[in-house]
């Protein structure tokens, strides 16, 4: 394994040496979380078959599932036109990609209109936060 | 129409204002594309029932399909757990959401493993985009 592959230089990272990584769900093609990957989280995430983030916030690498137990097991990884965006199709072991318990972080779904508007939960807590992270 | 709409304060703009933004395709789920918006894009995307993005490169607002005709009729607008990052379902017009003419712009997979892998095209071009930008 070396952090020199052409393959890792073909993507464009940006000025923190980042890239925006989609995961989508293979079968259902749900989109189930939004993050973000560095150059040795991608070379980690092909290399072991489960997603490697970048965390911004603890600024280190995040193996997605490490606490949980609900890893991501990548089926494909995809790169765009531009070359500066990722998307993964994973099987998300346990259903539950969010930190909330829930299937999909993206749980809330606008609702109204421009004016007067409103976020709305929209999904289930499949499984109690409190129980995932022990 | 008020661009200090609580809606919009809900979201967590980054230090440029932006918020990353999902294109998801209504029926199949396919993810289409991915962007940036600003708050009065996010306001004008809900107004007028189309996508309305930010463009970086061009640093101006981008009603996608506004030269092509591929306008992204939006079904639903959500957001994820953090509140920084929005997922649009949409209906694409002309099934082409890249600009290269292809259905969605996440048509390079990658192929092999991390000492010797690449990427391929493995999406055809649905129209010939010099034919769509005139």
């Amino acid at each position: 394994m070396s952090s020199s592959a052409k393959w890792l230089n073909k993507v464009k990272w940006d000025e923190y040496g980042l890239v925006p990584v989609i995961a989508q769900e293979v079968g259902t093609n749900d989109v189930l979380m939004f993050a973000w990957m560095n150059r040795d989280a991608l070379e980690k995430t092909i290399a072991s078959g489960e997603a490697v983030y970048w965390s911004r916030s603890r600024k280190k690498l995040w193996h997605k599932g490490e606490e949980s137990g609900h890893t991501q097991k990548v089926h494909e990884v995809r790169l765009d036109c531009d070359e500066d965006v990722v998307l993964l199709k994973v099987e998300q072991v346990g259903q539950i990609a969010c930190h909330t318990g829930r299937h999909s972080c993206f749980f809330q779904k606008f609702a109204g209109d421009a004016n007067d508007g409103d976020w709305q939960t929209v999904e289930p807590v499949l499984k109690n936060p409190d129980t995932i992270y022990k």
